[in-house]
């Protein structure tokens, strides 16, 4: 039997033990776990970053996998922190939005409020809560054990955030994310995209989307369908981010479309 | 029987190959070694900085871990290579007191003066002598059989900074570390700490020790235990370093303790 | 028999979850490798720095290891996706100069150009056909049921920047990389270098390649041959970078070499 895997996504930097804490906590519970490293680079309480992420590496990921998510500003509060089984893998994360995205794309089929099985700090849960019901679960713990069953209906969703239409036939979205290159990926999918439509993003009219910013000559700025099924503006061998003053949130545009 | 863990602590950051080398000689004298990232990110040169991660990382590791730590600005001078054997763990470093804080909760039982297997360059003991010792360790090499035993009290310590008692009854302590987070950690540990004491900090005084920032409200400022046991400051939502201009070593003052 | 060996050399950084996807998509395919980050933070399409990076961590692996490196400016473009064997290791990677250094040191016996063995999208070919490769590499697959052979000569390399001597007998080379610590890597390696040679850098004169760093003053500069065989330039803790405002591409000169 293949191990099991757990993945890590949080903001907690590399520079501090925190994560170094988790997987520490993981190894000592359920040692035959392979223990895969997402991203500890999420800015600072960013769910809605965080959430993205997730939501594009988890279906990669072999079915079975235990994704932990620790992106958690509500640490203390009463947010409640949740453990989730969907058709592919198991999340375990606060109830806080940041498993949405994933969670829209492989739906949940039973989620569970986690109960507390050992002292736990105010300020920490990622070492004290979430990580033990991770390796719990990776080394075949069943979901009930670890808490309360809770309403699927009741998970924290992300506000809808889709592309709008406009009175004038265009859609309306917005930047999802911003990558290391400076590829602009925004929340409009690729269906009905062409090199008919026309893409407005700072300003700037792209003309027509594209393949691949290998199909314009360097510098040039370009509209093509990402590797996340999503519309991305990006500049050849430059930074779409740093050439057009993007950010996430900021509206992109797309006239033409059926 | 479970796999060897072999956790990294490092000042070599991720751009570099520094860190996978070590990676590459240790897999190949321990193949069945788990090799866990601590931090690459501990600031160049900072044995503090490093000392104080390890120590709130070790003891959530399970029990005959092997701790490799290379922050070593002294490589290629007379400063000693060593290995340490605690209570729970087995720590390999240089001998310049980067593991006194975590040996000072999980005291020394046996301690040797590496001897070099290999030839060895001047500036690259993580590569060619810690690495090696560790993996070797790992995979169950007594050790004796890697050097000479030398006395645990001639161990090289950081600088004794416990908070000291003022004339007027309060206690002196510093900023032992800044988080990703902005939240200043203390050297002041929990014993006494309460709602009735006043901590002052970069000017300002934050009346009472309360459970933690979800408790108050969004930028405001809180002092509170924090998850490795020592009072802590922070902003709620926001950052305590920037708020109060604070860095690591600045002064932190309690009034009112018993 | 060990587990195989996987490692990952990338420009992704670790904020998006492109170094995450690759892993995701590798323990599906191959769930027994052992996957080693080396590096995810190349500079964004720095080939060379790649290069040299791969080229120092490569001879430190077991032989049998697979080197993953996705730094791959052309992809979507018809720069072609290949493997290559060489008598240590197997290299998956874009056709784009990325493996000369390393390949330099241990020369490829057979390569070939990798098929496309699943959809794969025109921007992220590390997900979509370099992953794969190298994990069905690592569980076993034969290399010539990945693709088509080339020849070994048609491999693209870097340009030849060897040291090149000058007229006045003096060598001149350049600086090949510069580490977290500010130590300036160059491309002059070590044979004939000695304490009778001048080395020029930044406008400033050495006198003599010693040792290493831990045999001059704090703060003063030095030059000396570093862990992978080539002569550097330091400051004892301090940063040559930073006082010699010297960055990668500048010259390097030897004087009094026999």
């Amino acid at each position: 039997m293949s191990r099991p895997i757990i993945t890590l996504t949080t903001d907690f930097g590399q520079a501090d033990g925190y994560a170094g804490a988790m997987k520490g906590i993981i190894l000592g519970i359920c040692p035959e776990a392979i223990v895969v490293d997402i991203s500890h680079e999420i800015r600072p309480h960013a769910v809605p970053q965080a959430a993205y992420v997730l939501s594009t590496v988890t279906p990669h990921f072999p079915a079975g996998a235990v994704h932990l998510v620790v992106v958690d500003p509500g640490v203390g509060s009463d947010r409640r922190p949740i453990a989730v089984r969907s058709g592919r893998a198991t999340f375990v994360a606060p109830d806080n939005g940041v498993l949405s995205l994933a969670l829209a794309v492989d739906p949940p089929q039973m989620a569970v409020r986690l109960h507390a099985v050992r002292p736990i700090s105010a300020t920490f849960h990622g070492r004290d809560l979430f990580a033990p019901a991770a390796a719990r679960l990776a080394c075949g713990v069943d979901l009930g054990e670890l808490g309360e069953p809770i309403s699927l209906a009741g998970l924290v969703t992300l506000p809808d955030l889709s592309p709008q239409r406009q009175p004038d036939g265009s859609w309306l979205g917005h930047i999802l994310h911003v990558d290391r290159f400076g590829n602009l990926i925004s929340n409009i999918e690729s269906t009905g995209l062409s090199s008919q439509v026309a893409v407005w993003v700072g300003g700037q009219r792209i003309a027509g989307v594209i393949r691949t910013y290998s199909d314009v000559a360097p510098e040039e700025l370009v509209a093509y369908v990402g590797s996340s099924g999503h519309l991305e503006i990006a500049v050849r061998d430059g930074s779409a981010a740093v050439r057009l003053r993007a950010s996430v949130g900021d509206a992109v545009r797309v006239e033409g479309l059926p």
